[in-house]
């Protein structure tokens, strides 16, 4: 067994390849076999070696019953061959991710394993609003939330969001989205709290659609959303001209 | 002012380089001039170019006297020379970085900006423990928040997170860790709830020093933490091993 390499669970960030950080470049670049979901995009998916194998975990031909388990198989298979496995998730493995089931399946193959961190997609929309994701005197916590979980759209403390100045980001939110703005209306939210959609956010096609509470159902479906998005509660974009802000790659 | 450069707020991640994204990396070696906060560490501002000059915009030499609207002017001032300036900040410049207060004063000025989001500590303080900050059936949010704001010790939703797989990453809390704990127990949180502290996350000199809601303030005694410091609320280090973990630098 001393042979076998451990599993590195990497981070891909939330698109831009130049939002990887260097120690997931080096380790892709190295990999032998990348496990990747299907939400990776294609522009890092090009930065792996020439020997590397990809392997497309949330693969669209394998059709809806690649299930979490076969995915773990995939895994354990693949490191008990020796082979260097890079487990690729988006943005962060840790938020989101179903990170812990993977490990408790390697674990358990007595395999060892490392975790490259990334960076979470709310980090890469908030920077695109020109916004912080916490400000003095308006919010001193970040939710990180998500719209969906097993048994249907998750249930999150409505009163407290509902208070003026708070902020969440919001994964997996476009179905949620009448039954979150239901919610915290109920809770007595303001109608006119902005909420901002990031549809591919640091991507090139990134979209930048700002709403508020009370027409955020309207302004989904008007929109047509159909990229991974996040929902930016309580943030508006900083001005009209954020989503032509120059880029570093621009500027140097 | 249109030779003017737009400033880049660059997020330096938790310490080690290898976890600058490739987009940080770039912008410092190609910076006139990095204002950089005193918690970067000195391996980040060594990959600068040969031609950027490095202001400390928390020099202890300042004394206490160096306040935010000198910081604003510093950056300002930088920038309206003409200078490619980088404002480099620990961790995300979203994340608790005092981010909004430096673009209203360069926006006042008439200057661009740009946001390179960074790796906030929380990611590398969790990855180091060997866990997820989301997980199926436990938890479907995560929170950051800080242990202190303009007020000293910061109020949250003490009752909300006191409840059973809440999890939490509590920054600048090492003074507040017995208010923290207070707040948490009366609102009916379990004492032996997981706290592990993550001290220098990422850093060569990473402790990670594992305690329970009812020890938590008489560990951070013993351990004597003097490093900036992340508590994990909610989360115990996945075995004794973790802090012991192969890196993937070492793996590839």
């Amino acid at each position: 067994m001393t042979t076998l390499q451990p599993v590195a669970f990497v981070g891909a960030g939330p698109g831009d390849p130049d939002l990887l950080t260097v120690k997931a470049l080096r380790a892709l670049e190295c990999a032998d076999v990348v496990i990747h979901d299907r939400l990776v995009s294609a522009e890092i998916l090009g930065v792996v070696g020439p020997q590397t194998r990809l392997r497309n975990a949330g693969k669209e031909g394998f059709g809806p019953s690649v299930t979490q388990a076969d995915i773990n198989q995939m895994i354990v298979d693949e490191a008990l061959t020796g082979a260097r496995v890079v487990r690729l998730k988006s943005g962060d493995p840790t938020v989101f991710g179903r990170l812990d089931e993977e490990l408790e399946a390697i674990t358990e193959a007595g395999l060892d394993f490392t975790i490259v961190p990334g960076l979470t997609s709310a980090s890469a929309a908030v920077a695109a609003l020109g916004q912080s994701l916490t400000k003095r005197g308006r919010n001193t916590a970040v939710r990180l939330i998500t719209g969906h979980d097993m048994q249907g759209y998750a249930d999150h403390d409505w009163r407290a969001l509902a208070r003026d100045g708070e902020v969440a980001a919001i994964y997996m939110a476009k179905k949620a989205a009448r039954f979150i703005q239901g919610r915290l209306l109920m809770h007595g939210a303001t109608p006119s709290t902005p909420v901002t959609i990031v549809e591919n956010a640091s991507r090139p096609e990134q979209r930048i659609v700002a709403a508020t509470l009370a027409t955020l159902p309207a302004v989904l479906t008007e929109a047509d959303i159909t990229g991974p998005a996040l929902l930016m509660y309580g943030l508006a974009p900083r001005d009209a001209a954020a989503n032509t802000l120059p880029q570093v790659q621009e500027m140097i």
